[in-house]
């Protein structure tokens, strides 16, 4: 079995916007043991895309589709598949009554390009959208089965994930000569890329089938250990065998092996210890509370977050002394060490944890230059504050890996391990 | 004059990572005015690459590949396009004698591999890389002329630059049937593409040979205004003309005409007004001041954000009264109300926003859904609150809508507007 991934739409073919949507889908085919053949990206275009889905009917046994499903002039991809099979356009009864249904809920009127949506191909079946106005459907062309989504990603993935995964698989259970595919992914944090590339070179011969790959996603790297073959016997146990040789040489900085984010490992420390925690925020301006607040269920241990971007800020609301600022500077390990006390105390919280840095692009000195961080965290019978020197200086790379360093250090502190390490300063 | 992009490799294939190449090299085609007809991707598979670099051969005028030009056993670009060609690959001297000069000057050791990088098809002129040790090359199959780039982004982009562009732009000067494109972007908030689309159908006609389309970047629309053809005399004038028209649909819903994010329009507000902007907010959990800080120089306006998740915070910190949020609840007009003042007075700054709401996916209620959301504004002379309520479960949905609501709030106030219209509510 062999599958294409079509997308279309200006925006992707334009480079606008890089197409993620492909990205995805890829991995979710993989994980079940689907090989994809290619991605295809065309753009708002009748001619071009109907024979882009006519290619795809002769060489692939399963396509996805994606964009183009929505209620402007743009979104052609129902025309385009009614063409490449040779069927009429119609409305679909189930797709309109749902469209009507989810319009009034929301006491919205139903206008004619809305209720357009409702239109697909004679031979299709729909596929409902829980979570947007656009519904998806699936049709048979030539060999191929194809699955049209829409482009939107939240929507084109939870119709992903509920239905094309589920009706796939249940057909992979019945096919012999299906591939499987196995992937472990060991998330890290705190070692450059280079340094972790040097680390694993000498496993590659010791890995057996098992192949490693690096995927950098500042400012975490994910290790993926991967099992392909005709045969799922075994695979389990051979990528676990190559997770035991990764750790032996970058275990210390794994802080996931679930595909769980940074915050979403905190937060469940954080919910185990019936822990509280508070931020104090300078730099980073949010995000760590934002990435905190990600988390669904995040209120149970999430307190607080003061964004203290003026000194008289850091002074009046968090207790911080003049004296402190004045001596040592805002961006300080004294500073930072009384931010975190501060607002533990303001807040009641069992952790403060505080980050005061220059994300740059201006505001830095040769003493304090653009990428120094001050990381300050007081918890129960401790206080610790320390500083960190990255080699960034564009603004949203130094905030994200701040943010990062500061959870990364609140979790360390909860699994009682040490601080990252030494070679993690202006080297990542 | 068409173009097509190709991207090979497995780590691309499977969706371990986004094609961003493809994103890129699209719109520094469009910039010299080259449409793309369409992107395709393949893996590490000879066959495969070689079927798809025939087909580019045969559909288009120009095609950029990347990928596969390195040392490993998985590198296979150069050898399926000698196959497409039917040509012998061998060893380019020029190539040979760069890489050998590379390794020089890093002193490493040349090995087999290495040099293997220098084998292209017979055809085939070299382009150098001035930053990796992986030539590219181009050449000619079919009517199609193929730009052959490394994988890695910045070598691609560098290489893109200093050679793809700059031979085709030369191509195009004597190319008199060749098309010019230039754009303008209209950046909306506040009504729901549908409306956006309705509003504009109208539009299609008169806008003569410019073509209108929309990006959705939730929650922002764009309305993209695109001329494109062989004459670039005029084609600004008829853009503004058509921006003129689309202004008056949905003018009032415009915050950006220059690519500006809503907080960046608002620090050019906040900073004409010499006004200083502190913020409460509850379920947004500091996606706005993660935002408004993403803007350097934000320090000249912005002072204190209160990330308060608990009522306690919200009593302790901000002085909201417990009377108000056990008559009215936390997600209330009145608690909005007294947060936004709240923050105001302990920040001293001239603005206070705030913002409570309900993001999901749990904690609704019949009377308080998921998608609530209050928004407090307090400024000089004036208070502010407000009910929204938009139809997303998703969480992160919610967060950026509420964020966008609010800030957009803040706009219309610096500029003497009304509130948002009520289409907004329950609709985008």
């Amino acid at each position: 079995m062999i599958a294409e991934i079509v997308s279309t739409g200006d925006e992707v073919l334009t480079g606008a916007v890089a197409d993620s949507n492909a990205a995805y889908i890829a991995a979710r085919l993989y994980e079940i043991g689907i090989p994809v053949g290619r991605h295809v990206c065309v753009g708002d275009d009748l001619e071009r895309l109907t024979a882009v889905l006519r290619e795809s009917a002769d060489r692939a046994d399963v396509a996805v589709v994606t964009g183009g499903l929505g209620p402007t002039v743009d979104d052609i991809t129902a025309m385009a598949a009614a063409r490449a099979a040779g069927e009429e356009l119609q409305a679909n009864s189930t797709a309109r009554a749902y469209i009507e249904e989810f319009f009034k809920r929301f006491n919205r009127p139903l206008s004619d390009s809305d209720a357009r949506q409702a239109e697909m191909p004679a031979s299709a079946r729909p596929i409902l959208n829980p979570v947007g106005t656009a519904p998806g459907f699936t049709m048979v062309m030539g060999g191929c089965r194809f699955y049209f989504l829409p482009g939107v990603p939240f929507e084109m993935r939870r119709m992903m994930g509920d239905n094309v995964i589920v009706e796939l698989q249940a057909q992979c259970a019945d096919d012999k000569t299906q591939g499987f595919y196995r992937e472990k992914r060991l998330s890290l944090f705190g070692l450059p890329e280079a340094h972790v590339n040097e680390r694993l070179a000498r496993l590659t011969d010791s890995l057996g089938d098992v192949k490693l790959g690096m995927l950098a996603e500042f400012p975490v790297i994910h290790v993926k250990l991967v099992a392909q073959g005709p045969d799922p016997e075994g695979m389990e146990a051979r990528i676990e065998k190559a997770a035991a040789e990764v750790r032996e040489w970058v275990g210390a900085y794994v802080f996931s092996e679930s595909g769980q984010t940074m915050e979403e490992v905190v937060g469940g420390l954080l919910t185990a210890h019936s822990a509280r925690l508070a931020l104090a925020e300078s730099c980073t301006g949010g995000l760590i509370a934002h990435r905190v607040t990600n988390v669904a269920g995040s209120s149970d241990y999430f307190v607080f977050s003061a964004v203290t971007y003026a000194n008289a800020a850091k002074i009046n609301l968090l207790g911080v002394s003049l004296d402190t600022i004045e001596s040592h500077g805002a961006v300080s390990e004294e500073t930072a060490r009384e931010m975190a006390e501060g607002v533990r105390r303001v807040a009641g919280a069992d952790y403060g944890l505080s980050v005061s840095g220059i994300a740059g692009p201006g505001g830095g000195s040769p003493e304090k230059p653009v990428g120094m961080v001050c990381i300050g965290l007081c918890g129960p019978g401790h206080s610790f504050a320390r500083r960190y020197a990255f080699p960034f200086e564009n603004r949203m790379a130094n905030k994200r890996i701040f943010a990062e360093t500061a959870l990364d250090r609140l979790r360390r502190t909860l699994i009682g391990a040490g601080d990252i390490q030494d070679k993690m300063q202006g080297e990542t």
